[in-house]
């Protein structure tokens, strides 16, 4: 068993139970409550609030009730994107996860207002992270704030709706389309973009004035934690691309192998991953304290394992 | 001309260049930026903001760049709402303010993402309000991360979009309705909701530390000055009500004048007038700086003039 593996066993249930509890909290409408929890509660694997919570525990941060929850408002916007993505008028998608999608199962207006819903709540989240949270394990305003202003970025018209834009553009305008323009701008912002910001959120919140003091030279953990996320996010795509390319290579989506062929976009994923472990060699040198087992244990989910 | 007239043609012109200036920042992609201004920068009158910047003028609060910035954070919100509600699986509006609704001019799932983009970028406007400003011009973070709850809850699941989902159900399931029902769950959240937010963050930014000291009996200024919003937002949704129900009197759509009738529904619409101004006597009662005619000329604006 990988050390991510028992990571996982352990902070998936209490991420689910905090996703259960604060959406629970989130609306007094007990139809509507059963339609956002159907959104969010489905088995997922959590992986962008559980990317934030193991570069925590790599820095040695412990996770307490805040960082726990604050970790979990990637989840939401992941969650909205997912129901947004299935409507009609996008991918049309009847089945996520093998149940029906939101809109099939409730209605196409309903997953509309549970998309804007959980996507709304996302920034509840983040700011309410303190509640019922004892002072000396509280996170700051200034600190929550900023972490708000990034994930708003990260999920917004400069990330992942842009990512999703372009995604549909994709579909229609092949002219469009090379490598560098399929990763650039649907890649990177729309995978990229949110893993990013779990890589980076869970980095600030592990009180980045330590690291930067050890690393004389200035060097920006921040920065090469935020690359590490996007590497990841990308190389993750690749993968899904790779995939859904074995099951049915008919399919008359753009993608990656589409474009370039299986070995070439083989060769591109592993580039991102040694790219990603660069990153947290980098930050290794820079940090005595940083344990990189559980981030690599994350890379090694993905293909074959360079 | 009364004294907000002068005050709208003084702040008007300033509220759509601050919503242009972020716009525009907003994303990098001259499409989708296009996309995202057709659907704000609409000649609108900016009702919402406008109420936070007359909330400030009336307790006699400066109007600095953060401030006025702060302010436009809710009309992203009401913009996105109304580019949602147009959407074929919800109003299916091909016409607002006389031009193609944003699905109608540039299609369907364009229209869902501008919606979330729009939406998003509300949290990224009050997250950096400081931007540019000079230090002791600045909102603390505290106060943003809390503007940031308030309009999460007053937009989200527990405000604005729950009363969206009422009025959905409104349409099919008439047995549900009655006046009380009408008004507590469709007006409250969907029209008074972010009124509410407009009027209690001005209350909020115009430094309340100083009339809570003034009103020695512990009067609650932000909880009067939310009610006062409210009750300006449900009078503004039945005067809405009763000028369509006057247009069209077979529109099969269920509104407070089909259900009560236009006298008892006008009556109804006056009652909350004057609650409101009952509201703001009693802020004027514990605040001697509070000059209200800014705010009365907001409820002149509707009805009769009761």
């Amino acid at each position: 068993m990988t050390r991510l593996a028992e990571f996982q066993s352990e902070w998936i249930p209490k991420l689910n139970q905090q996703l259960e509890d604060d959406l629970t909290r989130a609306t007094n409408d007990s139809e509507f409550s059963d339609m956002m929890k159907y959104a969010v509660l489905n088995g997922g694997k959590r992986l962008r609030p559980m990317l934030s919570l193991a570069a925590m525990a790599c820095f040695g941060q412990k996770i307490t009730p805040s960082f726990l929850k604050a970790a979990t408002a990637v989840e939401w916007v992941h969650s909205y994107s997912l129901v947004h993505d299935d409507l009609p008028a996008m991918d049309n998608d009847l089945v996520r996860r093998g149940k029906p999608s939101v809109h099939a199962q409730f209605g196409e207006a309903e997953a509309i207002l549970v998309g804007d819903a959980l996507l709304t709540g996302a920034f509840h989240v983040l700011a309410t992270a303190n509640d019922s949270v004892v002072e000396d394990e509280m996170i700051s305003a200034v600190e929550l704030l900023k972490l708000s202003q990034i994930l708003s970025v990260q999920s917004g018209s400069l990330g992942m709706v842009i990512g999703q834009v372009h995604d549909m553009y994709n579909h229609g305008k092949q002219s469009k389309i090379d490598e560098t323009w399929l990763i650039d701008e649907v890649y990177m912002p729309k995978t990229g973009a949110l893993l990013g910001f779990s890589a980076l959120a869970g980095t600030r919140l592990s009180n980045q004035q330590d690291i930067d003091q050890i690393g004389q030279d200035r060097f920006d953990t921040n920065l090469a934690m935020l690359t590490f996320g996007y590497d990841f996010g990308i190389a993750f795509q690749i993968q899904d691309d790779l995939d859904d390319f074995d099951q049915d290579d008919t399919e008359d989506i753009m993608s990656l192998p589409h474009l370039i062929g299986v070995p070439a976009a083989t060769q591109k994923r592993d580039s991102y991953l040694r790219h990603a472990r660069q990153m947290l060699s980098d930050v290794s040198r820079h940090n005595s304290k940083f344990d990189r087992t559980l981030l690599d244990d994350f890379l090694n989910l993905i293909g074959d394992n360079v």
